[in-house]
C-alpha cells in the first residue's frame, strides 16, 4: 500500500496502475504489457493500464466497457478502420517475466498477442492524424469459451463501437497479411455396446473395441487443400479426445471420440456438419461447439488497398480468429501481427523485435499514406 | 440408546448387536444377514453379530481379528477343511431390505455372498461332530482393493488360522462345484505422438489415431478355450478403459488403453504378462494390477472326495475369487455356493431358496459322511 495522505479521506486508495509508455520503443512496450499478467478472466490490471495511458492521448476518445478499452479518432475521414487485439493470454508457464536475448523477446504473450497490442498502442499515440479514422479495440477473454469473448460482447451490446469499413486483427502472422480464417467444429462420436463382467466378456459387447472403426475413419481421411479467393487452406480432421470405461472389471457400453474438424472458408457451418454426419453416419454424432470460417475477402478494394500499403504476399490463416466475428458483421478483416503463430500457447513463446517494427512501420504507412 | 442401569458405570453401553438365529431356516438367516448393511469397509455390525452368535455355540473355539471372525472345531480329526465366506458387499443400490417372492430372495448380498455365509453359519452351529475338523472363516473387504482383503490379512498375520487340507469358498456357483479360478491382469497400453495445435494438425502426430492399431489387436484377438485338469476355461482380452486428449484444440501426444486379460490357470502371472507384451510390443506396456489364476486341483484326493460327497458335475470358475489365495498357500480349494454368479453385483441380485438348501444339504453330507 502507498503511504496515506493525512486528512478525512477514509476510502481505499486506488490500486496502483502500471504506467505504460506508448511513444517509446515498441519492444519495451511489448515487454511491459507481457509483464502485467493477464490470464483470461484476470484482465483488470492490464485494462486499467491501457485505459490510463490512452486517456493521456489528446486526439483520442476513450471508452471503457468492462475490461474492454476502445479509443478512436473522430476526424470525419471517408473511411474507418478497426485495429484490434485481445489483452488476455493463456496460463503462464513459468515464462514470465519476459527476457530479451539477441533481439528476441521471450515470454508468455509475446506472440499471442501483446506484441500486436503494443504495435496498436504505439500507433494510437503516435499517429494523431491518420488518413482514415481509426478505432483501436483492446478486449478481454479471447482465449476461453466464446460466450465470454469481450469483442463478442461489444458486438452484441455496443455494435456502434465496431462500425468500420475494414478491420485489422493483430494476431500473430509473422508480419504477413493472413486472410480469413478456417472454421472449427467439434463433434462427439459415440459408440455403444453392452456392459458385462470382464470375466465373462462374451456376454457383453465392447464399445471401446467398436471405436476402432471410428479411428479407422480418421486414419483413412485425406484432408483437402482448398483455394478460396486466391488463398489455399489446408483442412484437418482429428480426434482431440477419447474416453470410455466404467470400471476395471466391466466391458464398457459407451465410448466417445471428440473430433475436431478445421475447415476452409468455402463451407458454412451447416455444410461442415453435414460432412461430419456423413463420415460418421454409423454412430451417434453430437456437435459440441463450432465457429464459422471467414472468407479472406482480399478482393474487396478496401482490403486490396491495405495489402498494397503493407506489402508482402498474403497467405491463408489456418487457426480460428476473431476475423470471423468481423466477417459476420459484414466487415472485411485480415490478421496482421508480429510473432510466429506456431509459437502461440507454447511455453517457449518468443517474438523477434524486428517483427514488431515491421508491423509498426507497415501499419504507419497504411494510416498515413 | 437403551435405558441406562443406575450406578457408577460411566462407560458407553455396548452398541446393539443384531441377534442371529443360526439353527432355524437358512433362508431366514440369509435375509437377516443381508438386512445388516455391510458395504466393504463397514463390516463391524455384521462381524459383531456373527461373533456373538458363534460364541453361543459350545463346540466351537471363536477368534475375532479385526472384522474377521474365525470359529473352529478341535476334535483331533485326521483332516481339516476351511469353509470360508466374505461378509462385505458391493454398494447397496436401493435393493435392501430383502424381499422373498415365490421362493426367491431378492436384495444386495443374496448372491454375493451372504447366502454362502448363512449356509456356513448354519453348519457351524448344526454339525457339532463333523467327521473332519472344520475352520469357519468369515472375513471383510473382499470386494475392494486386494491389499485390504481380510483373508489376505489373516494369511499374512495369522497363517496358523488357515491351516487345512482343503478349502471350500462359498462364492456363488449355482450350487455346483467350480474349480480353480481364472487369473486377471490389467495393463496400460500407451501410444505416443507429437502435440500440435489442431489448426495445424500436420505439424503433430496424433496419439489417439495411433491407438487405432491397439484396438485392431483387440478386435483381431481370438480368445482361447483351454482345458486344465479336465475343466475348460474361456479366456478374454478386453479394453476396459481408454483415455486421451489435452484440450479441444490440441493434437494429443498420448493415449492410453487399459486392457484386462482374463487367463486360464495353465499360465503363471509371468506367462500372462509375456503374452501381453508380445501382443502389444509396439507400444509402452505397464502392468497396473494382477491376480494369479488357481488350478482347479480336482484331481487331488481330498478334492475328489468333496466332489463325490456333494455330487454334480464340476465346472470352471471364470471370475477371480479367493480360491487363488488358498491355492497360493498350497491348499486345494473350490468354489461352492448358492446363487447364480452372473447376478453378482447386479441391482436385481436374487437367490433361490432351493440353492441354499441344496448347498446346506450337500455340505452337511460332506461333513458327516
Amino acid at each position: 500500500m502507498t503511504s496515506a495522505t493525512p486528512g478525512p479521506d477514509l476510502t481505499d486508495p486506488a490500486p496502483d496502475v502500471a504506467k505504460l509508455d506508448l511513444t517509446g520503443s515498441v519492444a519495451d512496450l511489448t515487454r511491459a504489457l507481457c509483464d502485467i499478467p493477464s490470464v483470461s478472466g484476470d484482465e483488470q490490471a492490464i485494462a486499467d493500464a491501457v485505459e490510463a495511458a490512452l486517456r493521456e492521448v489528446a486526439h483520442l476518445e476513450v471508452i471503457r466497457d468492462g475490461n474492454c478499452v476502445v479509443a478512436r479518432t473522430q476526424l470525419g475521414r471517408a473511411e474507418r478502420v478497426v485495429i484490434a487485439g485481445h489483452i488476455d493470454t493463456v496460463p503462464i508457464a513459468g515464462n514470465l517475466p519476459t527476457r530479451t536475448l539477441d533481439g528476441v523477446i521471450h515470454g508468455r504473450g509475446t506472440v499471442d498477442m501483446k506484441g500486436g497490442v503494443a504495435v496498436a498502442l504505439n500507433l494510437a499515440a503516435g499517429v494523431p492524424e491518420p488518413t482514415r479514422d481509426v478505432t483501436y479495440v483492446f478486449y478481454d477473454c479471447e482465449e476461453i469459451e466464446a460466450v465470454r469473448n469481450g469483442l463478442g460482447r461489444l458486438s452484441r451490446e455496443r455494435p456502434e463501437l465496431l462500425q468500420a469499413d475494414f478491420a485489422v486483427l493483430g494476431e500473430p502472422t509473422s508480419a504477413v497479411v493472413e486472410g480469413g480464417c478456417q472454421g472449427t467444429m467439434r463433434v462427439e462420436v459415440t459408440t455403444t455396446g453392452t456392459a458385462a463382467h470382464s470375466a465373462r466378456s462374451w456376454m457383453g459387447s465392447n464399445a471401446i473395441h467398436h471405436a476402432g472403426a471410428v479411428l479407422d475413419v480418421l486414419n483413412g481421411y485425406r484432408a483437402r487443400q482448398i483455394e478460396v479467393d486466391g488463398l489455399v487452406y489446408r483442412e484437418g480432421l482429428n480426434a482431440v479426445g477419447i474416453s470410455g470405461g466404467i470400471a476395471g472389471n466391466v466391458i464398457p457400453d459407451r465410448c466417445s471420440v471428440l473430433v475436431n474438424y478445421r475447415f476452409a472458408p468455402d463451407k458454412s457451418l451447416a455444410e461442415a456438419e453435414a460432412h461430419l454426419r456423413e463420415l460418421f453416419g454409423a454412430w451417434e454424432v453430437t456437435v459440441t461447439d463450432a465457429s464459422p470460417a471467414a472468407r479472406p475477402g482480399l478482393n474487396a478494394p478496401v482490403a486490396a488497398h491495405f495489402v498494397a500499403a503493407v506489402g508482402g504476399t498474403p497467405g491463408p490463416k489456418y487457426g480460428w480468429t476473431d476475423v470471423a466475428l468481423f466477417s459476420g458483421l459484414g466487415i472485411p478483416a485480415v490478421n496482421f501481427g508480429p510473432g510466429n503463430p506456431s509459437l502461440a500457447h507454447k511455453d517457449d513463446e518468443h517474438c523477434p523485435e524486428s517483427d514488431l517494427t515491421t508491423c509498426l512501420d507497415a501499419l504507419r504507412r497504411y494510416l498515413t499514406g
